[in-house]
């Protein structure tokens, strides 16, 4: 395997100065890959590394997009499948585009559409052509391709456009992953092909499994088709941790420096920190807002659980020092009276304050890298979160 | 009858200066009993006519303190019944009082509980001790005395308590009402024995239904106690609204004029341009909030249903010319599409806009009051609302 540094060296691949974003290293750890940077966008820039909060439907649940903005988050995700179905990209698009609509100006990243289509629809059939499903919503019959996931996403108008490939469930042979990855690569190639819309990035997605030379070898092929960025896929949807790390391993010293790498689905705390020392500068997980809307928080000490009847009367903070919303201006009392209420305003509150607590994860995560101390950051960390 | 404006000046009282809060009218309508006021409280001040928002839990529901505050709102309410069953009052004390547990360090004001156990708890008993009734939430038997809604509200801490009084069930017959009118005077001589708290003032509440006899024996029963304000209760129980309109005439020219009017329950933009007319300061209600939840908005063109298909590609803002966040950043399309897909900003969103309607409108009127032309702004509105 060649070594994390050099390897990237030797790909060709096109000049950024023109791209629609752009990424530029600002300081890289002595201790690991890790590296902190710049992305660059039509709608703004953002210091990576970067967690984006999940808008599914247009919306980061229960948040305004300034209390997004005043918690830290900076480039935010929306779902194509969602809201392909729901309102549909051309009333999006009549209504002024994913950021009009919104109501978020920074940055927007969508996804393909096919990681529901695999996971959420109903019946779904997959061919090299692509995939026909029917809608959660009316079991409507649709059709997702390569092309139509990307003029489903230039009508969006997101700032970042994924390429459509292939998840396969799991557990999966080598096989067929070695079948999925084969149509990821030819996939990427279509939608690179297709994608026509000057001030939207396309990235791609390597796939791959926990197998080394099939990573490898998407993240080659995709790298000679020269992308935008690159995510890596696939190391969400039920591994170990290990396999994870494995996946991560050599799929991202593959990809080239100079453009932004972006783990998706991936939002613990601990699953960031290894992350990031491998070189990944984005993430993106439901996690934060969904365990907020179950009482659950991140805290530097653990999850705290706020349903706990330990909370009744403490007048403390969530989280000592943190300087979000709920924690400046709440108890845990009050927040845990909010959950067994059913007030709305408890999943707002929690959510808050967990995508804070990964916003300053990463910040803190920055600043290590450029003061030279990222491997100790997340050796303190870790060993106060547990594994 | 007495005339509206000499009436009250010969009802003895003891002095404002030293009250827990002060009222000060600042300018009276030349064509009606309007006028536009101050109310100082422990926790800052209130121009009046002003609604305040109903935090039945300790919370106004999806709202952050700062989203109220940005919308216009100084003063909220919150349902002592509930806060009393869950987390109980003692919780609320031991986190410092309403004040700290909510977060809205403004003006608060609580009921005194009895409404609730009147309309929401099961088996209500009620004797001239008090009632007695089970919790809604756990069967719990409970009592509700004069001496203990001023107790559990003395707990909470608010800056204004109310006296618990009695409002019957509706239909129900003079006679049946009159009793009430008597509970409620002897109940609210009780409270005033009972309320220790100088931080706090009690207000008294006039009952008797649509009968002017029974109002004016109330107010004037009540006004020999001497509170710190007045409010009137049972108009908003299901009656016409030229019941409330002859309730309203008979009982607030019989307060006096240095102390602050508060008309419980209601919120339609139309009853508080009646309510105002006839001398009324304050208001409270659940229907902005709850009407956000369900989609329909106040508008100066009458009610906005956000579910309706027009609005699907609609790019104007719910009410042009508000400046409320709603309405200064999103679309009605995109409105239509939270409550379509059954997203938490929604509901957010629409109570947002639905409160910052009813805040500008009584600084509407309050404006008008001073520049004399609180009619005309009555009639224009009326006009373009219908009844
Ligand atoms: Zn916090
Ligand atoms: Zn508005």
């Amino acid at each position: 395997m060649p070594d994390t540094e050099t390897a990237p060296e030797r790909i060709p691949h096109g000049p950024t100065t023109d791209r629609p974003v752009r990424f530029s290293t600002l300081a890289r750890d002595a201790g690991s890959a890790a590296r902190a940077g710049r992305l660059e966008t039509p709608h703004g820039a953002v210091e990576t590394p970067a967690f984006m909060p999940v808008g599914t439907q247009g919306t980061v649940k229960g948040l305004t997009p300034d209390q997004l903005w005043a918690g830290g988050s900076r480039m935010i995700l929306a779902n194509t499948y969602h809201l392909a179905l729901r309102p549909g990209e051309e009333t999006v698009a009549a209504l002024g585009g994913l950021h009009r609509f919104t109501g978020w100006d920074g940055p927007i990243l969508t996804d393909s559409g096919g990681f529901q289509v695999f996971s959420l629809a109903q019946r779904a059939k997959i061919t090299d052509h692509g995939a026909s499903f029917r809608s959660h919503l009316d079991g409507r019959l649709l059709e997702l391709t390569p092309e139509r996931a990307v003029a489903i996403q230039e009508a969006l108008g997101a700032d970042v456009a994924m390429c459509l490939d292939h998840c396969p469930a799991l557990p999966a042979g080598k096989d067929a992953i070695a079948r999925a990855v084969d149509r990821t690569i030819a996939w990427a190639g279509r939608c690179k092909a297709a994608h026509a819309r000057a001030d939207q990035a396309l990235f791609g997605i390597v796939q791959g499994g926990a197998h080394e030379d099939l990573r490898a070898r998407c993240a080659e092929a995709l790298v000679a088709l020269d992308f935008d960025g690159y995510a890596v896929g696939g190391v969400s949807v039920g591994e170990s941790r290990e396999e994870v790390r494995r996946a991560l391993a050599v799929s991202t010293h593959r990809l080239p420096e100079d453009r932004p790498r972006y783990l998706m689905g991936v939002g613990r705390p601990q699953d960031l920190l290894d992350a990031v020392a491998t070189g990944i500068d984005l993430f993106d997980c439901v996690m934060p807002t969904r365990n907020g809307r179950n009482a659950t928080c991140f805290t530097d000490q653990g999850l705290v659980k706020l349903r706990n009847a330990a909370h009744t009367r403490d007048a403390s903070p969530l989280e000592a020092g943190c300087d979000c919303l709920t924690c400046a201006k709440f108890s845990r009392g009050y927040l845990r009276h909010l959950f067994m209420a059913k007030e709305m305003l408890g999943p707002i509150l929690a959510s808050i304050h967990n995508l804070a607590y990964l916003h300053r994860l990463t910040s803190r995560m920055r600043e290590a890298i450029r003061a030279g101390r990222f491997v100790q950051l997340r050796m303190e960390v870790l060993e106060a979160l547990g594994p």
